[in-house]
């Protein structure tokens, strides 16, 4: 039997997010400070009132170091989620268990990185064959290895590739299919000025144009590397009622390894029964189970979007559309603005910025303030998931 | 104000460590599955109840890994705490928030390591200067090395060599009080079957005679290094109620960072305004207002002892005795068999064998059932330790 989770008992009160460029010139920590004290700051509070910092295990920024450079007094919980892309969700969780256990009251969740002047994501390992590069591997720390690397297969990019095949050879889905995904983000990008693509229209034409990385996977299925930081507050729904900003309640919250485990890694992506149904498919029974709510509840999704495959795969795992028709409903302008499903509404991280997952749930509050750039009108419900499919978590935010 | 924490609501229900060795000749993962399975049998459980997994940050082993081999059909919770030593807590934390936020029934929390046969803690990093080797640098990863390593301050026992004679210094504590801890534990793990030292006892003569290592420390004061591994399962107090084991009920766990907060690791421990007082000070004030309990109440203790020096500085912070007076009150007999506080009743660190913090949280459970092969008569109130003084974790168990 399974315990009743939590419904709209903790809530995020406060976000904050730094420039995204292509070069800070600053620190991680630097980025990260500035993030936390906005999202402190928009939360009504001050830094000492924070007692309790999540983090993302890919992070270079420690919890102490967060902790002095905002002078917290009283640093009583942390903790640490992921893997990587996975974390937002877990690192939300676990604020919500440190809140309703009478761990923490103010905990703030962080993400920071120079994912392009520093250490750059999604290029092979030196050495190592595993994954991104910067001493770290998404691949699962070379164990694979031996499997994949004799193929080629050392970088996301790869392994993502061949997933949007199979369901190209399972489904007839097209690369016109997979081009939507990444207009829809960019014309939402275009709609918001800090997104790193604000000034870069890009039509079906560009798309189709663009250089081929791994097939079938184009420029432009590939998310962004980006230098920034974003943090946001998570309280109990009643000190966020009491604050400045509408509260968006965290109707539930999820993490996912699937009915394979095999948390956290990509190559383990390609060893499932199968590769067009990943553990999006478990978190989406999971979260809507606890929410007490459905597809048909949602008003607006940020779907991470690491390639514009996984957001296909999610559009099905979510139960948005029938099992291999992701790409038509792609294509029918459901995800665009207007559409019964928009999504990625600031960008994304194919347009807006690759922040891991944590600029969708600032852009999932906004939308439940309703201050987006893209704002869905009336929007009560925002899900907002995290990682890769291969092992994800998610929310699901309610406007009060 | 602080919401109020938590008490008895839940429960550890089950117990498993391996054989501690020298050289296990089998990997961590391997290790981690048998604790793990024991711990499950223990809390009278199936592999499939489980569906949290915590883990330590220094641990080789990942969630996936356990969740594939032990058969897991449905993970929905994973989290990892640390920094090393400072984890159990943490990850009994994090449990806790899982289960009361309904994110999980049944929680594994496991620490496996081949500690001695494997990448052996303690020693300077090559290249590092940061501390333990093996790749792990629980230094601060380089960042403070041109501060320290100038000096020679490579590895953890120069550190708190520094403390112990700090703490000579400012109190005149002597060599025989030191003396007095590692005796403690060895005579414990001399009544313990499953402890490294066993059939290994130790004098005062044996201790003074002992090579000297990082002055004023020696042999003895010392930590082990061992292959195991440990796991415990957390469940809610209702579900602990119905297994097979009296429950060990959580009354309080908390974590903290102190006044400066450092979190994690070695070398700021020497940047404090005192080398005597350390985080455990911050840890214990919020541990027994949690709990509602204080010194007097706790009945037996398992200290985290990496070093002697490190239970001495937590008899002074967890108010045992006042500060300064660690020395003669560990020699008073207090802390041995009998004692107004026994400590380290399976040996501990110093002796049965070095599980990262997770065995002694094992131990305490052992003591609050009444099976430990040193069983404090009547224990009703058991206080375990997590990590270094310098970031650290800790725990209430209580009788139900």
């Amino acid at each position: 039997m399974r315990a009743a989770a939590d419904r709209d008992r903790c809530a995020i009160s406060g976000i904050g997010a730094t420039e995204f460029s292509s070069d800070s010139g600053r620190s991680a920590l630097s980025l990260a400070v500035e993030a936390a004290l906005a999202a402190i700051a928009d939360a009504g509070l001050a830094p000492a009132d924070v007692d309790g910092i999540v983090r993302c295990d890919l992070d270079a920024v420690a919890h102490n170091d967060l902790a002095q450079a905002l002078g917290l007094p009283d640093l009583t919980y942390w903790g640490t989620s992921g893997p990587g892309g996975a974390a937002p969700g877990g690192m939300i969780g676990q604020a919500v268990g440190a809140i309703r256990s009478g761990q923490a009251n103010a905990v703030l969740a962080f993400r920071a990185l120079n994912g392009r002047s520093g250490a750059r994501f999604g290029r092979a390992g030196s050495g190592s064959g595993a994954g991104s590069g910067g001493g770290r591997r998404v691949g699962g720390g070379g164990k694979y290895d031996e499997f994949f690397a004799p193929y080629g297969l050392v970088a996301p990019g790869h392994l993502f590739s061949l997933l949007a095949r199979r369901h190209m050879i399972e489904f007839g889905t097209s690369e016109e299919h997979l081009g939507h995904i990444a207009l829809a983000c960019r014309a939402r990008a275009n709609a918001n000025p800090a997104a790193q693509m604000r000034d870069r229209p890009l039509t079906m034409e560009d798309y189709l144009a663009a250089r081929m990385i791994s097939s079938p996977l184009r420029l432009f299925d590939y998310c962004l590397e980006t230098d920034g930081a974003c943090a946001v507050v998570v309280t109990s729904r009643e000190r966020a009622e009491d604050g400045p900003q509408p509260p968006a309640l965290i109707r539930a919250v999820a993490q996912s390894a699937g009915p394979e485990p095999q948390v956290g890694f990509l190559y383990p992506t390609l060893m499932r029964k199968s590769l067009t149904t990943q553990t999006s498919k478990a978190l989406a029974g999971t979260l809507y189970r606890r929410a007490g709510l459905g597809p048909g509840d949602v008003d607006v999704a940020q779907f991470y979007d690491c390639f514009t495959i996984t957001v296909l795969l999610q559009l099905e795992d979510y139960g948005f559309c029938p099992k291999g028709e992701g790409g038509p409903f792609a294509a029918s302008g459901a995800i665009d603005k207007g559409g019964s499903l928009p999504i990625n509404t600031s960008g994304g991280h194919l347009s807006e910025g690759y922040l891991h997952g944590l600029n969708h749930v600032v852009e999932g509050v906004r939308q439940i303030r309703g201050t987006s750039t893209s704002q869905v009108p009336g929007a009560e419900v925002c899900l907002v998931t995290s990682g890769l499919p291969v092992t994800t978590s998610g929310l699901i935010l309610r406007r009060p």
